[in-house]
């Protein structure tokens, strides 16, 4: 998907609304469970309720992988659903993925070619070579873990770095952002930057004013919604809200997907106020 | 598996070899191709010739995921076949993930237990809370990136930071090291240092004296195994080195399995060398 089309469609939507698909048995309606694969009839009824008030889906790869065949089964339908049946809406493979090059290179073809997703988290730890392969792929998107929403980014992410060639000091999330431009394509990647971490969101524009950020962690983690548009937003509006528990397990009724997409439109609409 | 179980078949065997499997169907010989599971028919021919020479698997996820649902059947065929027959060998799921802490616990499920692997290499970015869940499960194992083989290593890992609290400066790798220390079951953590890094392998042995490290990069890339046990090896080895396709695709002939077995019994003896 390209970038003008995500824009165009938030625009017209009045919603930067991304829904985390991280369907966990335990918290499902008990009703789905008997079904064959619940996992992606709970996905299906999610998406069909919730897709006029969002324009983004981030299925989260921890939860599927951890339900074996049958979770990969459901994955692979919920990708190929969204795309038949949304391809409006951007699909992020919530993966965290990044190793060797000729690692990463499969890991691309995975999820960019074969599953389709519109684009994927990656982690940058391993550096240039573990994340263009990734980048190569024509008209899809990176998304780099920056900062994260998590108590453990103060133990690296915001750590000082010293770059002895460039003499300067920078917190280590802003020495990955400020390297990762240097990379080939970079204009296909965004950022993960967490919603409790305004504080530094300043810093992140500074350096890329243009790009997309990711931001989780407005809701359950405490994020403000109101701080991060007003830091956060640029001319092309620039950011993706993520919200997963706080939609999905709205009710564990039989209204579940009633009570998601209630509270998918209670966040558009705190969105459409800041457009 | 405990580690003293590891050490042991390490002495018994005089190998400390760890064969990445890698299952890469452009390079696979064509007979295999026709068969209904290539890849998992090519991973147990090479394990049933090269088990007697190596104390370690390691199968890396990215090549079985790109293999959609067939790929993932191989892998659960795969790790099942090894716990099955080869028990005393020692799995590692090849997988550098680390997210948030529910999403790392899914994770650790999807592979220390429902896989039941050893252990499973989990990336630093992310801190505490993202490793954390993997440390949690008893008898299992965490294997850290610290200092990877690839060139992209420089760009971050190998980068000064300054920490403020404790007044030092210290390379990223060493300071990811540092930290992993005062997590939850520290004593369960491994760490990837990579054998092109042996400039900085005694900094590693410094901070980790006893802990066992996973080193690649001996072979296609270049990195020394005379150096590596020189300056890694402690008083109880301590080190597993990982080749994977100069065994893997030593012939692309039906002979295929045979030429890994003569490459790893190659590689089997210059490690006795060192014991």
């Amino acid at each position: 998907m390209e970038i003008q089309d995500l824009v165009q469609h938030i625009r017209t939507k009045k919603s930067f609304l991304c829904i985390g698909l991280d369907p966990d048995l335990d918290k499902m309606p008990p009703h789905l469970l008997d079904l064959p694969n619940p996992i992606f009839e709970f996905n299906k009824q999610i998406i069909d309720a919730t897709h006029s008030f969002c324009v983004a889906y981030k299925p989260n790869m921890a939860f599927y992988e951890a339900h074996g065949l049958e979770g990969h089964q459901a994955l692979i339908k919920t990708i190929a659903y969204l795309n038949e049946n949304y391809p409006n809406h951007f699909t992020i493979a919530d993966a965290k993925r990044g190793d060797i090059g000729n690692t990463s290179k499969m890991y691309a073809k995975a999820f960019l070619e074969n599953m389709d997703f519109d684009s994927i988290t990656v982690a940058p730890y391993m550096g240039i070579d573990s994340v263009e392969p990734f980048l190569s792929i024509e008209n899809k998107h990176t998304i780099l873990l920056a900062l994260t929403s998590n108590k453990g980014a103060e133990e690296f992410q915001l750590k000082q770095m010293y770059d002895k060639y460039k003499q300067e000091t920078l917190h280590l999330f802003e020495m990955v952002i400020k390297t990762s431009l240097t990379w080939k394509n970079a204009d296909q990647l965004m950022y993960v930057v967490g919603a409790t971490q305004t504080n530094h969101l300043k810093a992140v524009r500074k350096l890329v004013p243009n790009a997309f950020l990711l931001v989780p962690g407005v809701g359950a983690q405490g994020g403000s919604l109101k701080e991060v548009c007003e830091i956060g937003m640029n001319n092309r509006i620039g950011l993706l809200v993520n919200s997963s528990r706080g939609i999905l397990y709205a009710s564990k009724g039989k209204d579940f997907a009633k009570a998601a997409a209630n509270q998918a439109q209670l966040l558009q609409k705190e969105m459409a106020a800041f457009l």
